[in-house]
């Protein structure tokens, strides 16, 4: 029994690769999922490519006469976690199709309420690992937490981490270079710590939101925003 | 006394209007003011054209030989507020060069550590405010809040709100525009409903931060991440 | 026989929209290749939903174990043109997942290189057309200009256009709006005067590009920038 | 007598160090004037900060009460060049306050027009140069490029270069590292090959637009578009 029992997690692994244990994002974020693990999260791993996943803003694109959409199952696991944390590759300076996907889709769902009417996403929390040759991780790390707030999650503090190589092309997280004792970035200090400091700050954000009966309720509920002190009573050209 | 008694928050208005009462910006970030103070915040709204800030990364530029640089007495009350709201004009789809600038400061003293060792700014909780004729508050708001979690801040839910013009040129927020009831914007629903959730959003996570003593601690503090369960200790290539 | 003629372009829609004559990115769309069309260009207009594209960083995707990909029959038809307009909707202020999907295939092709040895899309220009709801044209653009550009497409002045509507939901460009005599954005000056001004700058460059012989050839090839001033010979410490 | 004989340069680099020689920045423009002076181009380097500017989307800030604006003395030097390259250095990301600022400026000018009625920067080319301590040279880019493209310059291929160290805390480009023979970067082969790249694609379009008498005219000048074929023209509901 830890301080963290109770607490879920999906890693969500956007990825081009196909083959998951390929994915050098993954290595990553099986650091994560260790992390989490030890500390009483329990953790899923998901690999998008794993799934066959439809394009259109609906909650299921069977609707658009796909044959298949795996995507419901797993929008239900993300909204059955208290964590989610997006993996995603880096290619020409942002994010993979893949990751773009993967918010388009829960995007489609958002409109929904949850039992206190807020958006869906309120009182979970989200993170973001990146992992690319040489360019990138803030400039993915941005999009992909800001759609994350927007849609209801909350962001805590230092909740990206990744992994670069030197400028240029090169070996990418995990592979093994000649004459090199541990394969690439393994043995980063930099990107350890900060995977480190993400996995805590979302264990800590999710048990504090778990604690508190999810995100606290008042003035953000789109329903009822009127009937909370709200931006329309206040005089924009007070001194 | 209300629940949010003892907040306190710095609303830093980044416009390029010399005068601050000219400022669309300053006229959506009244609003975010009025909601606040009713609600019991102390707020303080700063138009940083009303001052002399320096550029470059130290916490005082004077040190580099300006003559004068007023960003240590804003630096202080940021240090002092528990919420930071930064308000920003969009100039060609991005944020403007003195929101760029604040960033910059702010960053310039994050290598600094909290009583408990963490980074400065762990503890408070920050938002964005937009506005601009058409196009960008999304992309205005990536880049603020990202910069904002990046150095310890907390980003709730919703934590961004603003007001743009129809496609093309026009009026700016509050412009008074011949044949129309009310200036530009203010009876917009749709602007008036996120600024009322971020508001209260950040108010809600202050609170939950201030109840808490500050972010949890464990597993963030860069001094001793290594004594938590760590990403080193981690196997990449587990199954 | 018009100044155009033997000019060739390929418009490439990425909407989310399944069924090509619903989506509204193609609506604006058709303008551009309206224009170009009565000035001689020969326009292919591509719905990429209308194709089964593969995921991954390589040519054909059946290489990865995909019964099928649409990709490399597109890719000969971009390769065929001497402008290239990709067409993008806005989701959560950024380009769809298609649009990303369809930089990354044009991506893992760009090592190749054209008959002067210069990087494969040398020669070329390309622009953005964006529609939305409200707020991204700019975001969207940049990231899709950036990425042509850095593959080796010429990106002329003013090489985007777009429609938003208001700021919150509202109406998508070409939707018919009760009480308004013509469908949503038909009738902006601002969207058609850019649309038209983009569609020539970019005949335009194609034209120079072509009467030219493709890009000028010197100093731009990867093979031999040693052979020409270069920056290695350069001092970076001069005064 | 070059090739290149007659075209002109200005390189704006936009970094926070007063003083200049101690610009790392500064230090990779220095190639790429290197490069263009040796091929002939009259090129000067501009550091911002030896400069006062004003903040404000106007031609001269002095109009808003500032005592002094340098920056039109700046304004006329990039109107007489052919080329602008703009140098920044990244700070959490992104591109710097002086960036945006130089940005700013030459858009509050945007709105004139040349001899032929196109807006002023037409006939102009653009490129960046972006340094840092290890992630941020595309996002960087992409702004900047953007912003150049926007207003009326052609963006070459590969119009930008950049060096990053190591992910995480290190040297910038140029620092003198114990144990190593170059100082940080000088010795990079990927960012040696993409300044003179970047250098030579800048020279080449700077001067097939000066021997085409700029950028060609026709459906591209604001006050005459509807003389052209134009959008408004075209069936948006095309099959």
């Amino acid at each position: 029994m830890t301080q963290f029992s109770g607490i879920s997690a999906v890693l969500l692994n956007c990825s081009l690769v196909h083959d998951s244990k390929d994915s050098h994002t993954r290595k990553l974020l099986n650091r994560v999922r260790g992390i989490m693990t030890t500390e009483g999260v329990d953790v899923e791993l998901i690999h998008m490519l794993d799934h066959q996943i439809g394009f259109g803003m609906v909650p299921d694109t069977t609707a658009l006469g796909d044959d298949t959409d795996d995507w419901p199952g797993i929008q239900a696991k993300i909204m059955a976690a208290d964590i989610l944390v997006i993996g995603t590759p880096i290619w020409l300076g942002v994010k993979s199709s893949l990751a773009t996907l993967a918010i388009e889709r829960m995007y489609a769902n958002s409109g929904d309420r949850n039992e206190h009417g807020q958006y869906l996403y309120y009182g979970k929390t989200g993170g973001c690992v990146v992992t690319g040759n040489e360019d990138g991780v803030k400039a993915c790390s941005m999009e992909v937490l800001y759609a994350m707030s927007h849609i209801g999650y909350v962001v805590p503090p230092q909740a990206d981490c990744g992994w670069l190589g030197e400028v240029g092309p090169g070996p990418s997280y995990g592979d093994v270079v000649e004459g090199e004792d541990v394969p690439a970035g393994y043995d980063s200090d930099f990107t350890n710590k900060n995977t480190t400091i993400m996995s805590w700050n979302l264990m800590h954000t999710a048990k504090m939101l778990r604690d508190g009966g999810g995100f606290p309720v008042g003035g953000n509920v789109a329903d009822s925003w009127r009937d909370y002190t709200n931006a329309e009573q206040q005089d924009p050209d007070a001194d």
